[in-house]
């Protein structure tokens, strides 16, 4: 069916990108700007931080995304733009250096930052930076390599992935580049995912399709429950792959929103891997809920606790720690019914039936555990609402990353 | 008014305590039974954990204290008798051991457990440990002292506590041991508290007491943000003192109040300084805001962010992740009205004004912080609903702690 291929957000038609030092990080080998551009407005959905305490490009980007239409992006790290009492008017103005620049309106434009909060965001490295970036956007893998690196933070792996599948007999294109937690000012886990595609869809319809592939995925997706203020995820269809227009819950909505929804987890798992400190990849797989809504719930709850994180980074069975976090997530759930198992690689294992602990051997445990992807599998059997989180283990790094910047 | 005086439980007329080692725990160094013993049945009350997943003694306890009377506590540590198919009835047990050897009827017992969860707990040590408390029981600093081991898990210091104020022309006591967050076998941070007092009140108003005090105390403190399955706050008064009976909100009950909130409030200030890993106690102070419920749930969303956590232990005025902590809450707060200022002995300094960044200096905040007790104060100016939230920071040892157990 879907394909992974090269090129991330150019490798859909029409898309170029690129990414520079433009000196808002004094660090000069890393990007601290980046731009995404389409030769043809399109269809734009974006999907932000639920934290009141919202970044300014947020709130502009929110402004401009009213008519769904969109036609670029253009984002910083090293500065979150965020609690400065002139943060709208530098986000504006970042809109207007790409009408100037490039030839769209300065509300076609998505705009982030990702950085450190509260200090002011000059503009002149970034009209420096759009100017070189004026003769340097390209969409070729140089492109979306160079932008993918001007988001990047303390992630320690470049995020870039694109998929292509068949859709009304063309070939379409979704191609993402994401950044996950943390910041080179450790500051707090802003998670940002710029996509693109050349399929031709309504704004009402890629929204749509936004909304409910984040709710699967990277809403449940926690590294250690702290929401950042300048979240967000962002979509632009520019529709040059040609397909019939998508402008209802047709078959071919499905191929999108599974196909979108595919790369989307994908990214997640690769992200949560990536964590501040993380070791390993946590999958908490709950079925059986009686809700959706109870099912997430306590997908997130065991995903989040930090003392089952902990026990994860030490390999150690802990599942009365399973049961505590689920007793404490805010969902219903009869106690006596749950199940729990713990999968990896190397085998599985029940650790829990009807609420109470089953006799297991610990060294089948301590094998599964010591691979570095690891399912807890929950069983509720109170309906049939299934719920998937994605998290990383706890580490003593978490703590030096967080914590030890200054010293 | 109140005077801080030795004995903690044992405090108070007529009560006795001791604690022994009777074989649950592995290290024969460390007490794990203990028991509380009032000469004549008492007013009792108790708040429990929140937690869906509860320990079997919790459900006990809480059938026990339906009339609001109790004679006498039987806690061990070393296994939390929860998510075992026989909880019930070994707790159960333990308040029969109670009758059987105190002359106390089994339904005025408070039963309590802390330790692994899962594992079945065995009667036979713990009848043979009561046997040899049944000669040992004494209202000396001894037994305080061992009654106080014996609920100690992670715990590095051993905590109880007793106050002694002026009500009703009669010297009236209050006294209490508690533990904090760990456990032998690291599984999770159950909290236990045992307060005993001579107060002559009925158990309606000695419920509502318990109740208000929790919520401001207990309620507001945490390690973790992981609820226990066995966390428990219970009290008895005995009516020794010899006070006029408080069967209504006077102000003998207001005196009674101030009292008991103020010896809790001092051992959850212990408790959380205490807490695994802990360097430093956070105290987190909201003023201003429009709800009760909204400056509670303030002032635990910034004590409990793992990023706050982290940059207090790294001693880093990183206020960015204090305003964000405040934005996730679930709260209604206008964020351009927020201030915050961070303050320890060595002074106080504003780090945020009206929602954005102020210009301070690095070197004033990194010396308030290099103390061990920290305030943040959040000043919200949507009304006059103050609350206080108590923490700690989070360090290399709550990972080691919780993480490496086994290896």
């Amino acid at each position: 069916m879907e394909k992974y291929i090269e090129g991330s957000v150019i490798a859909p038609k029409g898309f170029k990108a690129f990414g520079v030092h433009c000196g808002i990080r004094p660090n000069r080998q890393k990007n601290d700007l980046g731009i995404i551009l389409s030769e043809k407005q399109g269809s734009a959905a974006a999907v932000y931080t639920q934290n009141k305490v919202k970044g300014a490009p947020i709130t502009v980007t929110k402004n401009n995304l009213k008519n769904k239409k969109a036609q670029g992006v253009i984002v910083n790290s090293g500065n979150a733009n965020t609690c400065n009492a002139n943060g709208i008017e530098i986000a504006e103005e970042m809109c207007l250096l790409m009408e100037e620049n490039f030839n769209i309106n300065n509300d076609d434009v998505i705009v982030a930052s990702t950085g450190v909060i509260g200090e002011k965001l000059s503009i002149s490295p970034i009209k420096k930076g759009v100017l070189e970036l004026k003769d340097k956007l390209v969409s070729s893998l140089e492109g979306s390599k160079q932008v993918a690196y001007s988001i990047m933070t303390t992630d320690t792996v470049r995020k870039e992935m694109a998929v292509e599948f068949q859709l009304d007999g063309k070939a379409c294109r979704i191609g993402l580049i994401a950044k996950g937690s943390g910041m080179i000012h450790p500051n707090m886990a802003t998670m940002l995912s710029f996509i693109t595609t050349d399929c031709n869809i309504t704004g009402e319809l890629l929204e749509i399709a936004l909304k409910e592939s984040v709710d699967e995925t990277y809403n449940m997706l926690s590294v250690d429950g702290d929401t950042s203020t300048n979240d967000m995820v962002s979509i632009i269809a520019n529709g040059m792959c040609g397909n019939k227009l998508i402008d209802s819950d047709n078959g071919d909505f499905q191929i999108f929103k599974s196909a979108l929804n595919a790369l989307n987890e994908k990214m997640v798992k690769i992200i949560a891997k990536d964590g501040e400190g993380a070791t390993k990849l946590l999958t908490v797989i709950v079925t059986g809920g009686g809700t959706i809504n109870d099912s997430r719930a306590i997908a997130k709850s065991v995903c989040t606790s930090s003392l089952v994180k902990t026990a994860i980074f030490g390999e150690d069975a802990n599942w009365g720690r399973i049961l505590c976090a689920i007793g404490y997530a805010e969902a219903n759930v009869d106690v006596t019914k749950v199940g729990v198992s713990i999968e990896s690689n190397k085998g599985k294992i029940q650790v829990c039936e009807k609420g109470s602990g089953v006799l297991f051997s610990e060294e089948i445990a301590s094998k599964i555990l010591k691979e570095d992807e690891i399912n807890i599998s929950i069983t509720l059997e109170d309906g049939n609402c299934d719920a998937r989180a994605f998290g990383c283990d706890l580490s003593y790094d978490y703590v030096k990353i967080n914590g030890d910047y200054r010293t």
